[in-house]
């Protein structure tokens, strides 16, 4: 394959979103994130304050729902004018990851743009992970926070991206059936795994 | 991670077998798969074809060892006279991976590898997967069957390496935690594969 765009979806602690950062760099290709946040807010009219909020939970979602008639998000039936905001929201950022794929090479981390951009050849997806002890001493000195602190951010944002990937995709996050590459980047450290995703995107 | 050793699992059909013997060859080191099953044999001394049979089968041993009070293969308590072939197959192979990872640099292909060196600081683990298409169009070019005997086919070893795994491990087979590496042959093709591997391997 010759790959355009590179998806990164990372466990929380990983350093999934440095690791993007860096090869976007050495590459010299556009580099998305929080950024995707501010577009889609930009493109729906939503505050930017409150999407970001909304954007990876799915809090009772799947009954809101059904209670409106809302039907299935990410297979093409709904109804746009009865959905909750993270539904709108999410549709949002799916018209701008296309986009932004539209508009040339670049890396998009999270956002589950793997599934978003499934149709398309020219992606190449990767899912950075970690061992748990890894990422909790990660975000621990990352936010100077307590390893006990630092533990239940972990479980919370791994079990909202779980949650999050599960409700608008039909593919489990964490399967590796689901991405060309996946890296233990507690294995090779934030470096080298950008390394290795520049060598496998050059070909 | 400065690695000595490489483990491959692989899905059936996605040429992880190749690509093990293709790094090890680039790599200029040993290579081991079907040799495995010969030396475990040896060591043991059961029949080297009654060995290929039975060592990838499963089947009730469950219900065996519960019977036959065997306990709990691969944490270490067991009673070695008690256990059923398939038991005693898999000790073998499990003493003779052992001694091949203290003999030197190596590739070791199946026998879930990782999970026996597990306690070992220099092992690089592989996962190859590729999509079920792909599996069944390699496995029926392979063995010039049709692709309906294929698709069947790829179910079975499928079925039974993940079982195979889950009985004598306390992991998921397809679980990328259990892997630094997973590669999606499918997308890279195995020469690809076989460069990535060796390119991390070097570091």
């Amino acid at each position: 394959m010759t790959p355009q765009i590179i998806t990164i979806a990372r466990e929380y602690g990983s350093g999934g979103r440095l690791i993007g950062r860096r090869a976007a760099a050495i590459l010299g290709i556009d580099f998305y994130d929080a950024e995707i946040i501010r577009l889609a807010a930009k493109e729906s009219g939503l505050d930017a304050e409150f999407v970001e909020e909304e954007e990876e939970s799915t809090t009772s979602s799947l009954l809101y729902n059904l209670a409106t008639g809302a039907g299935v998000i990410g297979h093409g039936i709904y109804s746009a004018q009865n959905l909750p905001l993270q539904d709108r929201v999410y549709i949002a950022q799916q018209q701008v990851i296309q986009k932004i794929a539209n508009d040339g090479p670049c890396v998009i981390v999270g956002r589950a743009a793997n599934y978003i951009l499934r149709e398309r050849q020219d992606v190449l997806n990767i899912f950075i992970h970690a061992r748990k002890k890894y990422r909790v001493e990660e975000i621990a000195a990352r936010h100077r926070i307590s390893v006990e602190e630092a533990e239940k951010a972990v479980q919370k944002k791994d079990r909202s991206r779980a949650a999050h990937h599960r409700h608008y995709t039909d593919q489990e996050w964490a399967d590796p059936h689901n991405y060309h590459l996946a890296i233990d980047s507690g294995a090779f450290g934030p470096d080298d795994c950008a390394d290795i995703i520049v060598s496998v995107y050059r070909g």
